[in-house]
């Protein structure tokens, strides 16, 4: 069996950290912060010092962490990855981060003969808890093949979508595609409620016909309560939308929903709303239309 | 046996109206244009001359055609059915119109001893032909316990949703998700084509994860084609967000989304594509994004 590394402990890599180990891979973590790996460790992972210790002892590395910097950082930074890394290893990044960064990471590690993989995940903190995830792989069919085995402890649907930064292009059309539904739902229980309506009643009348979605089964409760409990973060899907846009740009496509959504989202954040479930957009909607808080 | 009477045999109604009387109801049907009736004759039922002809020979009337001033004509127009209804009948109107136009016509009809149940249907042309339409009821418990047998011959799922007008209320909140729905699909394809993914794999990964909906499984390959073979006209729907607009600025609310859509919608109509299937807001993301038409 591989010996398997993972760097970044979070909501999300802590819960995927902990399929790994229970599907018996030798298993080494490390976080940024300390203090997040007590659980793992119980399981029998060894906790790294560094990134570059780390890499030393894996043969495929994974990493979940932020933002591109992030990645940039415990890949490439002081007692990096690349620092320890051996040539023949492979480094799987479930981040969710620019196409452009992933390409980039890609060719720096390719020329220490170390495989990447982009392998971004959709399902939020429930997914990563039950091992549900939805995960988008770019990079070589070699890669992603070794890859494989170690992304389905922690996935339920694991698709190779093309070269390096692939994956990451299909998890930003995951998100363009959830901004319009999170908007669309929270718009439809937002005019239920004024109208009076049995909200409740009309999530499940709906969910029968063309307007069903996960968004509206899963999610629209938490909009009738205005309660957010994660799921996945306003700040995490807003920084997502940041990369979508930017894509956008490059590409010269417009995407005016997605552009509306990440305004929502940063009326959010200025309302110190940010780590509230993405759900919350309906929070906005509520709020311009005058429901109580 | 109730005896049924059908006014409006659109695409919509004409299917429906199949449905009741391949269910061995004795049907009479009419319509404004003639010429719709033939395939209905040739199962049975009996053309009217006039909705009050029809209204005579019925003891429940389904109404299915296009907006507010229809039916007011049908119902309370020259030769309208109101001219020939009993005491003691029903009106069930299955056209998607204004809540208030549908409280308005139930007050009217109660003075002469007849129900009204607002009984708007969520489906589109597949849902019509398969009886697998979703229906949402507004109107007295004892007059929807009437009308439900009848609906359930054309639809899958019938809610009684709350008192007249509720069923108006609840289609309108349909047609609000649909809206954030369509078009979070449609940018999420569009950034796909531009980014040179496999868009037809991506919407089939998309659709194991939290991007899910109806929209994605059965309208993704359209938007991918560029073809928006029917379905549910563009035309019908803007005129369906005319209405939950109307309602939310009577309410109070605020539905950006839904207005960025009926902006989009309007602007398929300038381009003459007012027949296509709603699924062409994607035509216009793509065009705004340079994909050739």
């Amino acid at each position: 069996m591989e010996r398997v590394g993972f760097i970044g402990l979070g909501t999300m890599g802590a819960a995927m950290a902990g399929h790994v180990a229970e599907a018996g891979y030798p298993l080494t973590v490390w976080n940024r912060t300390p203090g997040r790996a007590a659980s793992l460790v119980a399981m029998g992972a060894k906790e790294a010092e560094s990134p570059s210790a780390l890499a030393a002892a894996s043969d495929v590395m994974v990493v979940c962490v932020s933002d591109s910097p992030d990645v940039e950082q415990v890949l490439f930074g002081p007692a990096g990855a690349a620092e320890g890394v051996r040539e023949g290893c492979l480094v799987v990044d479930c981040s969710t981060i620019a196409p452009a960064t992933a390409r980039s990471a890609a060719e720096r590690l390719a020329g220490r003969g170390v495989g990447f993989v982009d392998a971004p995940v959709s399902g939020g903190s429930e997914g990563a808890q039950k091992a549900t995830l939805t995960i988008f792989c770019g990079g070589d069919p070699a890669h992603v093949a070794r890859a494989r085995p170690v992304l389905a402890t922690m996935g339920k649907t694991i698709t190779h979508v093309g070269p390096v930064g692939a994956g990451q292009a299909v998890k930003a059309v995951n998100q363009v595609i959830l901004a319009g539904t999170y908007l669309g739902v929270a718009e439809g229980i937002v005019l239920a409620l004024k109208a009076g309506l049995d909200v409740g009643q009309v999530v499940e009348a709906l969910g029968g016909g063309a307007a069903q979605s996960w968004v509206l089964a899963n999610r629209g409760g938490r909009m009738i309560d205005n309660e957010y409990p994660l799921g996945f973060k306003v700040a995490l899907h807003l920084k997502d939308l940041g990369i979508a846009l930017d894509m956008a740009g490059d590409l010269g496509a417009d995407l005016p929903v997605t552009a509306l959504c990440a305004e929502i989202e940063r009326e959010l954040l200025v309302g110190g709303h940010a780590a509230e479930d993405m759900s919350a957009v309906a929070r906005v909607i509520r709020g311009r239309s005058g429901l109580p808080d």
